[in-house]
């Protein structure tokens, strides 16, 4: 079984001397003071720790079954998954009104990568519900935020996202589910979808699937979906649960891994389905909640990587094995094997990628909350400019950091047991969920960069250059960090160059790009984080002159991130900047 | 159930187009035309094809199972077990003294890529055997070779390799196994080994287990361990078999994949063994087989890799979705994935590492074959500085590999029925076993770069300077190919440079660098074999001028290798540069 420790040092850090959120003045959140936020984050970080991780691994070999039509989570995810719920944790970033706690998102993202470290496949069934929550409360009526949002804020009902069809993953022009108008105003909904997480279970009383469906005669293509409300259980006008909805259980994937959420085909024969929002406005609906979805999703590439890196760490401590060169005495002694520096290498590439992607995810929960409550529509762009970086990015990272947490326990990592198999296989599936990370590099190079005449990409390179200019004033930064910084965000500006010229005549020497690009983005925006971070803790060891050995860490480490990490943005230039020519003129048949 | 094809065109333009290991002139190897070689891989790729590859899915799920003390592999294995060996291929590269076929281990190894891909955990059996026979080959004495050989060579008798115990994986000094000297000159065998592959099975009459234990009074540390022969069941002098002796299966590991290949732990309690070799020279006895091992553990990496490549290629061109944007006509239309860039580029990168890590791992073989057969020396020593680089980098690459394969699947990629995952699951383990990839990088750069006093480096060096100066005459590979390779070639002198000047001042200066300078050298060493391959394209494009598209396809897959992969030298050499000073300094309380 697994440990889990709350990283509530860094949380504290991250929040307070980084981000400094009481200072956000965010509408409707007057107390964002460290003393409340870490009372809050120290209370959440011991239920992931005792209800949550001790989970985990059972939930991955007991997995979910379908019996009778009804889906069976593992034993102990119903009583837990109620702790959870009555602690208040799954409205802390809800409307107050609807019995949400009226917190930002970066508190709320705070608490899921926690929740997220500890039993990712239990906490989804939360996440997918807030994703409900939020779909509901951004292009619901008042009457469906009535019915379903107090619900949905407890999780006394969950919910779901139905978009994948066999035909159709990513390109959703090509849904073939049907919603039939009924004189009634509802719609009969008629189709398959499939990888529903959550599709089903023995969690909450009732479940809202949120469907995207065709309206026959609605246009061809994506113009043409529409999102309906689909309850398992209708509901009474009182809120009491009526019929059982013509919505059933095909079947249980079985997955490489999260076998604790119930992954499901869900067939929709005729079921009752109540249109949000417009007719053919559905993908619109889809696309205003999604921002916060892969924030989410980012952080759990973050959460997975953390626990991973936690296990790695406690048996590099422990494991004797092998002599520290550097040691003097007996030949025969071995010694633990942190102090081997390819596997210290190994930790220092986990931990400079752990901090700086959780550093930049904060950020960008700041700004959407500034988006949100203060109407800060630069924040609200710069956000949406990063989140495909954070979620294609991190999790591509987040994954392969899972890989080195197991590789430090070499033949240990590969047994079921030890608990690092399923981290690798677990956070393997953010990479492709809520939009594959190609789907992201897309995002970016084809859509975001170039948004609003380019305004957030601008927007983002001058907060950059603002900063170095700030920054470089200190001498003991120039060299280890604003210069490399300069040269990186040079290397960015190069292809957003390259694009410009180049993608007008050919959009794919562009996209040919794009991912190598997402990398690069990702890069620039952890250097940027360590060099943040850099200024940060400089600024409290001149402050305090006595030796902090926190502060002298976060210094090492954002040395380190800047020697080993950052030129990867060169890398990536070069590999954007050689365009599209060879890899599509080769034949087909040569694949 | 996936499909597999035998890569017959590569083999034939790698080893008689590349390679031309028809002129290679091996002693006791007459005949390597293409003819001949092409009928064997013709008739291996049919096995691997039509008998291996339809278990792998099935070995999966199934798994190995301890009933009753004894191991049950999963249903069919024995049949297609004795197919292959009743072909004969299992002695495919065994002396023909023993009932092999006697030909050179770069064709042993090229059929044993076929069989890797078509079912690696079946592969696993015959492959350790294998090990089991060259061990005794290379060290038994000529009474133990006649006992035991003929029935490795045909795998009558399987074969597996005991080293780690609970206390002890990398650091064999810390071995506790006890062998005590018996009056008949056996030895009494007692102590508990883990993670032993084929440990137990019901495949084979016998098994033969080369264990690692100490002798009482024998040096502490790796200069007492001495190695044994201890049979499951004694052999008579007639060659019958005899008693069982007191070795057994404490319990099967439930690992991450391979499931189909029984990790034991293995229990001797006063087993009878015999010496290989001398007492105290069982380490000695392990290295001289490790370079075939470990080399074939690299064929590993590609087997799996190209076989996971396949299923994606073809995925992808029969995968509707989305609009390939530069096609002009009905803006709906949705064409197959392997129109968009993006995919392209994945599938690209997998097909570039493939064909060159394969050509790079059959030169190795051929250099091991000069050395064993014509005693070649500087042909040995420069496939043993490569071979590290072969296990660890290509591995590395080869799991990555598997991944970028899943993700173009996208969501069925994470569908284990769809058998992507098996793949990712399977080839994790090369990187941990036969020594993990950061021990092939610490035996890279503290044993093989200055073993001999450097010659093997010096000529490895030299051998890519000779074919630069040479091919650098050829214009149109100028600019491309020759150019950036001498460039990458100077990052790797400029790594030796810093480790000779900072090592020895510290050794943590160089070894922290020891896996940034691993992968640097593979991809200088793909970088080298890409440059022959465009070379031998152009030629052959010279000699016969209608269009090939063969040829054309290598030459722009090299100038894609070169523009996309070979610009990681640099940051490679970055990091290896930057030394060790932060990582080592973090206190350890802040892992």
């Amino acid at each position: 079984m697994y440990q889990y420790e709350p990283p509530l040092e860094d949380y504290k850090f991250i929040l307070h001397k980084l981000l400094k959120v009481q200072d956000l003045d965010l509408k409707g959140y007057s107390d964002l003071a460290p003393e409340y936020t870490n009372q809050i984050l120290e209370e959440a970080g011991k239920i992931a720790k005792d209800e949550l991780a001790p989970l985990n691994r059972y939930g991955d070999i007991e997995g979910c079954k379908l019996e009778n039509g009804i889906v069976r989570t593992p034993k102990g995810f119903k009583a837990a998954f109620n702790k959870v719920n009555k602690g208040g944790w799954t409205g802390i970033n809800c409307e107050t009104k609807y019995g949400g706690q009226g917190l930002p998102h970066v508190i709320g993202l705070t608490i899921g990568e926690m929740f997220c470290s500890a039993n990712m496949a239990l906490n989804m069934y939360h996440g997918l519900t807030h994703g409900a929550y939020s779909a509901i409360y951004y292009h619901g009526s008042e009457s469906q935020k009535e019915m379903y949002l107090p619900n949905l804020v407890t999780c006394k009902w969950t919910g779901t996202m139905n978009l994948t069809e066999p035909q159709c993953g990513t390109d959703l022009g090509l849904i073939r589910t049907k919603a039939e108008k009924k004189t009634d105003g509802s719609y009969k909904i008629t189709g398959q979808k499939i990888f529903i997480s959550a599709g089903d279970h023995d969690l909450s009383e009732n479940i809202i699937h949120l469907v995207l469906a065709k309206i026959p005669g609605s246009p061809a293509g994506v113009k043409g979906i529409s999102m309906f409300i689909v309850p398992k259980f209708l509901v009474n006008k009182d809120g009491s649960l009526g019929n059982r909805n013509d919505v059933s259980v095909g079947k249980i994937e079985e997955k490489m891994g999260i076998h604790g959420n119930a992954t499901c085909v869900m067939n929709y024969d005729g079921a009752t389905g109540f249109l949000i929002s417009e007719e053919n406005k559905g993908l619109k609906a889809m696309f205003t909640m999604m921002n916060e979805a892969r924030l989410g999703v980012g952080l759990q590439g973050i959460g997975q990587a953390e626990v991973a890196f936690q296990q790695a760490a406690r048996y590099a401590k422990e494991r004797v094995q092998g002599k520290d060169i550097t040691k003097k005495g007996d030949e025969k002694q071995a010694h633990a094997i942190i102090n081997h520096p390819d596997v210290r290498r190994n930790l220092m590439d986990q931990k400079v990628f752990i901090e700086g992607a959780r550093a930049l995810a904060l950020w960008c929960a700041t700004m959407l909350d500034a988006g949100e409550r203060n109407l800060d529509k630069d924040s609200e762009g710069l956000a949406s400019l990063l989140i495909p970086v954070v979620k294609g990015f991190i999790t591509d990272k987040g994954f392969e950091s899972t890989i080195n947490s197991q590789q430090v326990l070499g033949g240990h990592g590969y047994i079921e047991e030890w608990g690092m198999s399923q981290f690798v296989r677990d956070s393997r599936i953010a990479m492709i969920y809520e939009g594959t990370n190609g789907i992201q590099a897309l995002d970016l190079v084809g859509r975001k960069l170039s948004a609003d005449g380019g305004k957030h990409t601008i927007h983002f390179i001058k907060t950059i250059k603002n900063f170095i200019k700030e920054a470089e004033t200190c001498n003991s930064l120039k060299d280890d960090i604003t210069t490399p910084l300069s040269e990186a965000l040079d290397d960015a500006e190069k292809c957003l160059q390259f694009f410009m010229v180049e993608g007008i005549k050919n959009p794919n020497q562009a996209l040919a790009g794009a991912t190598d690009f997402m990398h690069l983005i990702g890069y620039l925006s952890l250097g940027f984080m360590w060099a943040r971070m850099a200024k940060t803790a400089h600024e409290e060891l001149e402050k305090n002159k006595e030796f902090n050995p926190l502060y002298e860490t976060k210094l090492a480490s954002a040395k380190y991130f800047f020697k080993r990490h950052l030129p990867e943005t060169e890398l990536r230039r070069k590999r954007v900047l050689s365009g599209s020519k060879e890899m599509m003129n080769i034949p087909e048949i040569h694949f």
